[in-house]
């Protein structure tokens, strides 16, 4: 057989035309969202004045295919399908058996695969005629991504930006108001709940659940106005299974196929998206693939949180969604994967993980993950997103167990981000700065105890 | 037909293996360096104690064709052949006939087309066994093309970076430390050169000029140690002509020719890799496309520059060339595009420019360039960098044209590179700060000023 390319590229004729929703062939589905002025299972009219209706309709779906509409093909095919590269530079540096491989979505300009849901999100929003949206960003990686998806579709958006961040990240801001987005720093004066936080504290420097509280409130009492979210939701994961749909046709093309497939995990949204194809394997019989999702020890919501209901917020105006969770109260570390710092977990994830399918979860520290991180950009010459680089961390130590059994293991690795914006990390590792962070069992204890209560269930 | 794709790709097999020389073709080779110790054409052997000899043999050749070492291949298919996109999204905006059609280079982590060149210099370093490597950079492209280039080969670099990019550009230092470079504000008590500069003024912010003599002196009073430019020379143009050799056959792929090329112009390092392939059809007579160079108006070499005899750095350390120059002591305005900062340009190109085979050279302000930029960010999904939205302001003007009159012309540019490290020149634009500029007559005559008196040549 011929040589293996560098970069196993589909024409955009081959990009799939459906999304694959996991979900069909799970065992058995997630538990319900718990909607919290009820307590009761929420429906998906429940959902109706936060999410468009297509996108609830998504959420609740167990249909296995959902054919993408045309608009957002047309859209996709601006960037993708997204190149599966062959890491032959970093088996050679390794002296490695193994076969390296990692789909990489960081080539388009939002810099992550969280373009892949926010395309759909806005179309679908402008599609119902909503004529304006709002959302969250801590690191700035979905809030750009959104901000290029409502300029495709030219609807406007409100992004609540952690204040801290939008300080620290400037360029961030500097990127989504190209884009025609509108940044409000969190807490703001624009909403109630802003305009509580900074009565009891001006120079609070925000965060992420503050945020989420003010861009849902903004979008419920905004005429027309609807919240859009990059992460957890099931529509999210079905959203991202294109990463997976296509990594596998770009195996087959290669007659390859993955004994190990490893992602970063936050909330789940490029972990979910990048196992689900291989998953459908899984669940049917017909492969075996070892799944390993990778977060920080900073953050370790799967390897030591509860599986528990939970909001999938800290301000608590979300549902509450059964997932594997450190409390919404827990305050991780200031760790420089920002996309990683989430107390909870996508419930698909969740689940999967729990019934066994997905069958690892490793923690690792920071300073492990830059080691990784700046291997592999001297390498393999792209200089990856923190979050990536957790990814990058475990499959270069699963390629060194290959060296020492003698196994050719054939290793797939989602690479989902590029890191032209956190430089300021680099920066930190390079001077010998970056420090590792895990938080005491009485940190986590404390997490645990904001868990809600929730009478006949938890 | 089938409908043309977004992206027309080309697999790594399908990848040029060898760099077109236009000099081969050119009716007449530009005039030779004049070396300014004996102020006669410089011989190839003069230029060893500065660069590889293997790149001093590809600057005096006129090879048509220069096989690419497998070793090089092998680094150019980590990141290329390098996407050829058709901007249906523009065309609709534009509601133009035009097939407008740009080749993307700014997918690799440097940001741009730098890297094409930056890999084969360091490898005819490593290759003859030199230890050591120097450059200056400004913008901080270069300089990050050539620490990736570098740490691919394992040559411990020193980039003398202008003190007050250093300083506003913290991001571009931090990634080439990444890569193991390392960064020196230039002025620096590191040379004589940087010395006599700090004697004068200890609070100099450094210029291009200062840093190239920096570099040069650190190449030629280190033992084994070279030094590398990323533009101008007739090596680089040669490097770069792998844009315009994959472009042509991306475009044979879907059975287009371009009518119009368009592309940005500093050193001319882009515009001549670009055109190159084109040319040797318009020089042997089988297409007749019109090529524009653009230009910044603050910069305007080409638009109201000389053709003479000229130092190819303000320092006066490299040897003369005859291009079209604006005076090496010409000093233009601070504007964004960095890249297209430079006094001179190409030799090739502007030998091209001068015989009329390179039809058209334009200037365009700062305020216009970014309006394209913006308009193009918004629908094409990709924030191009300051430099290469000079060609996208053109391209623009061209497809407006075409509406007007109706004809369906063919339009290619170059995407030279991405914007993710030019954020605060966006956030200027954004917030109406930004200014046009324009040398005034008394401001040009004064660079010719500084032209340099060749006894019995000028």
């Amino acid at each position: 057989m011929a040589k293996i390319p560098n970069r196993i590229l589909l024409s955009e004729d081959e990009m799939p035309q459906s999304w694959y929703n996991v979900k069909a062939d799970m065992k058995e589905n997630h538990d319900p969202f718990i909607n919290p002025q009820t307590m009761k299972p929420a429906k998906m009219e429940d959902l109706f004045p936060v999410f468009a209706e297509e996108l609830c309709r998504q959420e609740f779906s167990t249909e296995r295919y959902i054919p993408i509409p045309e608009e957002i093909l047309n859209k996709y095919k601006m960037y993708r399908p997204a190149p599966l590269c062959r890491a032959y530079a970093l088996e050679k540096l390794l002296d490695t058996p193994a076969h390296i491989y990692y789909k990489y979505e960081g080539q388009n300009t939002s810099g992550s695969h969280k373009l892949n849901s926010a395309i759909p999100q806005a179309y679908y929003n402008k599609a119902q005629g909503i004529t304006s949206l709002t959302t969250e960003t801590g690191a700035g990686q979905w809030g750009t991504a959104l901000s290029m998806a409502c300029a495709f579709y030219d609807l406007p958006l409100k992004v609540f930006m952690v204040k801290i961040s939008a300080q620290q990240k400037p360029y961030r801001k500097a990127v989504m108001e190209t884009y025609g987005a509108q940044v409000i720093p969190s807490p703001s004066m624009e909403t109630a709940a802003g305009r509580a936080v900074l009565a009891a504290d001006p120079n609070c420097n925000g965060s992420l659940g503050t945020a989420i509280s003010e861009a849902v409130e903004t979008a419920v009492t905004t005429p027309n106005c609807r919240y859009v979210l990059g992460s957890v939701l099931d529509q999210v994961v079905l959203h991202q299974s294109i990463i997976g749909l296509e990594s596998k046709l770009q195996m087959e093309k290669v007659d390859e196929y993955p004994d190990i497939i490893i992602g970063c995990a936050g909330g789940g949204s490029n972990l979910g998206g990048l196992i689900s194809a291989f998953m459908q394997d899984k669940l049917t019989g017909k492969r075996n693939p070892h799944f390993i999702a990778v977060e920080p020890k900073a953050c370790p919501s799967m390897t030591r949180g509860k599986y528990a209901y939970d909001y999938c917020d800290t301000g608590h105006v979300t549902p509450m969604a059964k997932m594997y969770t450190l409390g919404a109260g827990f305050m991780p570390a200031s760790i420089h994967a920002g996309g990683l710092r989430y107390h909870g977990m996508s419930p698909i994830v969740s689940k999967l993980y729990h019934d066994g399918a997905l069958d690892e979860a490793r923690a690792v520290y920071q300073n492990d993950v830059f080691d990784a991180a700046v291997l592999f950009a001297k390498t393999e010459a792209i200089l990856p997103a923190p979050e990536s680089a957790h990814a990058i961390r475990v499959a270069i130590d699963e390629a060194i167990r290959c060296k020492e059994t003698g196994e050719a293991k054939t290793i797939l690795f989602g690479l989902t981000g590029n890191g032209s914006f956190d430089l300021t990390a680099y920066q930190s590792y390079h001077e010998n700065k970056m420090q590792n962070y895990e938080p005491t069992d009485e940190e986590i204890q404390k997490g645990f105890a904001s868990l809600p209560k929730i009478p006949g269930i938890q």
